[in-house]
């Protein structure tokens, strides 16, 4: 059941690593929204391998075919079937990992849980389940875009111990995308790439936090009491492979405050109440208040590395591990178009049951 | 929409700060489930205002009425309606409130979502929301010790900066139960109460962290991919007042480890696969791998303070606010049965999720 | 699970026969609907036992409780908590009940199904447990009278083999409340009554057909494919206790017509388009089309009789049983406002689809 | 959001008549069920058209394509994801039907809710979208044979006023597949592809009833109050095509009955509580209790037709039509294995319920 998404703005996924396709069906799309199948291609290719010299090699163009529910360019109201056929398939490059469990893999966790599993990239399991996110993830994008100007904008804040430290407000897509590790301090930026480099030749891989944004939000989308804006922003962010933490405003840091130094003070502005401070992150009382909505997501590193590593195999022997796969060292920069679609999943879902009730 | 949580193991919460009662509705439990009556007041006594020096003066004794679903003390697998009637009304104490949006409150976005609001307490945003929750959660916690004998343990871990640092395997609900302020660790704990009694008396306010762990978990509890098991608790827990992160394992912490520093080496312990260190947090691939579930979770410091501060009110005027009402200068030790009861009924749901697919 | 009905104007019914309460908590009402506590009792009185000659003469007056959601006679958007307390309860009255199953009824199946079941007056599959539905339903009513206008009426057509034929457009709610049996009728309404009480001497019961009209509904309430409208229809009636069958528009008797004879023209009516005959019944590709809604539904007879019949006791022994308790003979008068609520239940949460999707 | 089906074994339809293609996602499968490509496609050869002379002469192969979810054979416990490319398309074909509505047809309803609409073959509108329900339905029907060895036999009891009446505990498959009317009456089979020639040189169409059985059900399926099993079954049949009755078990018939004749005497046979007769329908309170699932269904002449009728286009203006299309004169021979899909689609999501709360 866990492969569906949302209550009105609903996407199920589908698709192993290594089976025939990839793909999503969106449940409850708008009618006449304008989309274009290049749109839909433009997250995808942000998201593909291959893409710089710190991505995996693997060559996957992932081009998406769109079934149903779009006609002539708009969409019809009734489901978007998309789907991305799955190409450069060696299962025999991955015949060694069909009996041994791979360290903080989801080998051993499926085999448990469903007493079988496809072993070849991970099947289910593999980062490439996200190919469905990000495809309908363009599509609420869309919706939100045509129907309250939103914008989101997700951006590589540290990796390691390399941090980018800048104004959520100003950052734009522009300078996210001009560079290969997504941070947009370009300084910052190049010495990312350089440790990325680095602890690749070393057979190693690395973590770290993605910083994001959504502007333009109308205030009212949240559903108290566990419906809550953040709530569903926190569970679609940790449904993402590899994702240990979630903050919104100010986050464990905040708690570092007094409420008096915390408390966001209301004032006018144009007519319209706005918060001197965003500690809040755009969200009070579960609802988004209008200003920036603002979060963070922490990405652990890599779990395949090159380096041996202590194991078992399917019998329950002990055994050592060394991957000699394809992988990223680092999986933030394709994981921002992720954090991006994962965010407008929830957006969508929620502008929708806002109109529902209140509209 | 938002007040249901759950897929099998399903609850509906009601009521408002200042109406008739607040309660919870249980729609899934399974047959036959022994449970008493001060079995889930026991919880609700751990969550009442007026337990100690350091929680609001309310005093509100929150008795429960169960009234369907059990029966010569048994769930008969129909639903389970809790009631807890509200007590200690003083709504005229709340008239000041009436016009003017608290800061950090979800005075303002009630307002402007519904169009509507009571304000007497805060209504429907306030924590006593929370009430019907553990109640709830009380009874999620039978079905979980009953089926798995599974325990849920948190505690304070952090209050502004004074932090116990204890290892989460060791950490027992009696030594928890056993200080007020719900720190484990007796000298960190005494300048904790200390701190809040501070803070208090200078009208302010503070926040921190609360951890926990959930023992004994059966492997194979969690739904790749939007349902990982992981996901529901962030969603479940960030639903709550005042939170802003949510970390599983590592957190953000793992995120400066390299991959081969943060993975878990699987090996064998009588027969069974376990991992040498938890990063993980017990989930992997979002599906539980048997070791303890570890989560810590960043509470904001109460948005309600006695200090003066910058505000505006309906009409969008300009105005200062200092709240003389009761309040909790800190919610930790309160929220902590709180979450365990949001981690009870992720658990509970997902227990049957289980049954459902792989029993 | 199944205790929840509909996807944003969402209700959770709750309580046994002789346990506490019986009761609704609606999730998803929008808010600053007026509503009066006494419009919501007056559903329930149409419903109460003890109304006229021809029902049960158990004296339940029914009152409603407001718990929480609609403040100063308006709805707040928050969860609507309706209680109505069990009175009148003799539950040994039904220690002879304990251990027999009642021929037709739910003893045998919530026996095997749950291994635990509360006897008294059927627990949970008494009839009792519609009070829920009905002051649910009656929060509906208010919200599709308010937003749309749209009005809603059901009638008893049959009773056993005598049948009042009647043109759906022109029946009122008047005149089915003008008589007992609610009949528009009076001259059918008079024999059913007499038959129903020839019947209740002779120990015996008997079913009939109830019809219904929704008024004045929006062209395109209904979600294609699975969520058409006369599918959630059928749902919520077939959900009702002795319900044996459902039509919608032309139904069963729409089989012996060829297409030329069954399709509705279409013509041009003061620039709206209307259908010259409405076989359809109001809703063409599951999808209102302006037309009056039409049903109808069959209800079994009572399965409460004096009569002895025979039956097995929980040991699996024969035994004979006669129920010696106060019940019903016919439960189509009663079942008028219950039809009505579940048709409001469906309209209301089709309403806030398709604001949701088209609105 | 009306195109997914069921809780727990949660089946997503997508597909236009004419775009690139019909399919289906199941989500919640059980793992390691066998389950070959050949089993599905038996089912949508049953379904498909141009499979006899009097059905539509469309001559599409519909070969279903295996994306995901099964691996070596088994199922995974993963999305399995179901397609069928589109083929004999001749949009050109449908460009009359573009600015008309067709009478009884979805034309008008789809443009007046969606303000748009793929006029080719009817869109989403299409029976052609049953191909992702008997796919799926295929899928489950193994899960209830593996798991239970439950069977689903439906047939053509009724065309027009041709009528077979049958013992439904007698009636097998491999007689109603002798027939390509799908009624395993010879005699009356014979009949009724008489009328239905005539009608269809008449340029007519008829429409008539089907009725089924589902056998060896364990007691214990359905969820009372709102998810009775014959309230999921009664949607689950309402949701399809030109359906506008629903009966189980003594349906309208039984209405004519009293109590005493119309309750099942409860008896015991070799151990086992059983009823003597079976007016329940295999279902008492909501719950199977063992006897034979009984239940018709009652489907509309086609609304297509060849004679000239009166109409209205898109500008609201009056016109006539007569279509010239090739399409079924008579729906249920094709529809007999999609009734059967779509119970097992209920049943299978039931059986998972069940596991869930009481396995």
């Amino acid at each position: 059941m866990g492969n569906t998404f949302g209550k009105l703005f609903r996407v199920a996924t589908f698709g192993e690593s290594h089976g025939g396709a990839v793909g999503a069906v969106i449940d409850g799309c708008p009618p006449r929204l304008a989309i274009a199948r290049e749109e839909i291609q433009l997250e995808l290719d942000r998201r593909r391998p291959g893409q710089s010299s710190i991505t995996t090699p693997r060559d996957e163009t992932d081009q998406v075919h769109i079934l149903s529910g779009i006609f002539e360019g708009r969409t019809l109201g009734t489901p978007i079937a998309l789907l991305v056929h799955n190409q450069d398939q060696r299962p025999e490059a991955y015949d060694h990992l069909k009996e041994v469990y791979r360290p903080s893999h989801a080998d051993f966790t499926y085999d448990k849980k469903y007493g079988i599993r496809d072993h070849r990239g991970g099947g289910r399991s593999s980062a490439r389940e996200t190919v469905g996110r990000v495809a309908a993830g363009a599509v609420a994008r869309k919706l939100l875009a045509q129907l309250h100007q939103i914008e989101i904008v997700a951006w590589v804040r540290r990796i390691h111990d390399l941090e980018a430290i800048l104004d959520p407000a100003a950052v734009q897509r522009e300078q996210v995308e001009a560079q290969i590790v997504r941070c947009p301090d370009p300084d910052v930026a190049a010495r990312m790439v350089e440790r990325i480099h680095q602890l690749k030749e070393q057979g190693d891989s690395v973590g770290g936090v993605i910083e994001a944004v959504a502007r333009r939000l109308p205030v009212g989308l949240g559903e108290p009491v566990f419906d809550r804006l953040e709530a569903d922003l926190a569970k679609a962010l940790l449904s993402l492979p590899a994702v240990k933490g979630f903050e919104v405003g100010s986050g464990f840091a905040g708690t570092y405050l007094t409420g008096s130094q915390h408390n966001d003070p209301f004032y006018l502005q144009d007519g319209n109440v706005r918060t001197r401070s965003n500690h809040s992150g755009g969200v009070q009382g579960g609802i988004s208040n209008g200003e920036d909505l603002h979060l963070k997501v922490a990405f652990k590193p890599t779990a395949t590395i090159a380096r041996a590593q202590e194991t078992v195999d399917r019998q329950g022997q002990p055994t050592e591990l060394a991957v000699k796969g394809r992988h990223d060292p680092c999986v933030l920069p394709r994981a921002v178009p992720i954090v991006e679609a994962m965010m407008a999943l929830v957006l969508a879902d929620h502008l929708l049951r806002w109109r529902a009730q209140c509209g």
